[in-house]
């Protein structure tokens, strides 16, 4: 499991006073990012084609969030994340997500194949 | 169907010149409560539980999209939307959803039931 | 003055229930995106080099907003908008701005002459 | 001077690939936030009345920023900060602004003088 950390920003929040429904799937893509990075990948060939999120509880302003990232699998042009956000000072649980994302070539316009560098980038383990 | 229109602001766009996947959930926001504001229900108790996206297509600049909005389902406490966002110049599909809104005391910070009111507004034509 | 109209979005509020300060920017940067447009000019090789705005009364959610925009000076590698932000219904003036773009060269990272042709288009009126 | 750091999101970039101008605001926001709860201080009571900012080279994704906050004065009703928004890794000036707060009653709808406890917040050292 690889954890990403994000802090809630005034921004984030909406007029309810907490984080803002559609502002999680910025900390899902930031710890995705992070993920890729941390493997020597890239994202210019990524793309997001779903999102499932489930809000658990609510977050406020200046909470610190652990966004923690699973590889669910890898298929022939697509690979799946799931996703537990946590409130960081106490392990509450505030969202639960899975999102898949395309290998995709933007000059074709679809999805090719995720070749064997990628594969191996995703599979392994975080090096930088 | 209610249909909500949007137009894509460049604030919307990311680093790949295409709508933020996370900019669509304001779309939806926008469509809903303009669904709820359109029957005379407010969205003051009213608190997302869960969003499912599929994005089909990528939105550009100046786009503008109609969201057409479904009320699938009345719970007890909680109700169903699904939706399509269209590119409303070609009617090409941008994305598919569905979302989970829960009736929500934000006092005693829990689901309640939906009232009649609420219950025969969700249901009613749109009045204004 | 060229006029553009902007819809509050639910996401533009933050949590005092008016529009965020920083939102206002996005408001100015899509109504300038139109004057250009509107003149057959891009964006491509503008760049924001200064903004001041003052606040002068709240915005709310739904509230249409005209964003009137004058070219107020072109010198040899800038030029200077000025704003001002009106209630649409009311017309209540909202916010008052000034901003300076700069004609840049990405790749140099430097500061460019404006080219007669953009030269032209800036004065010019509304083609489409 | 008070620093507070920023850590550049991908969904602060625009189709430019550079933070845009909108979210240095944001930034800003964060640092005066901050800066007030630094020192018992909250945001309730306070409303930003004029921005100016110059932006003086761009951020890229992922890029820490350093906002350094400095509070220039304080009226009978208002107080004035000036920011320095700098790269951490290189120390590159990135934007430098000017923000003007005013002491706000939102229930009367205006401007009240900064009473002697948020006078002596504002000047008082970080505390927490």
């Amino acid at each position: 499991v690889f954890v990403h950390r994000e802090t809630v920003r005034f921004r984030d929040l909406d007029s309810m006073g907490h984080v803002n429904n559609a502002v999680f799937l910025t900390y899902l893509e930031e710890a995705r990012i992070a993920f890729l990075f941390g493997r020597g990948a890239t994202t210019e060939s990524i793309i997001v084609a779903r999102v499932e999120i489930d809000y658990r509880s609510q977050a406020r302003y200046g909470d610190e969030l652990d966004v923690r990232v699973t590889l669910d699998a890898i298929g022939r042009s697509s690979f799946t994340y799931s996703y537990e956000v946590l409130d960081t000072a106490s392990g509450r649980l505030v969202a639960q997500a899975k999102t898949v994302q395309v290998h995709f070539d933007y000059e074709q316009n679809k999805a090719v194949s995720i070749d064997d560098d990628l594969r191996a980038k995703l599979a392994s383990p975080v090096t930088r």
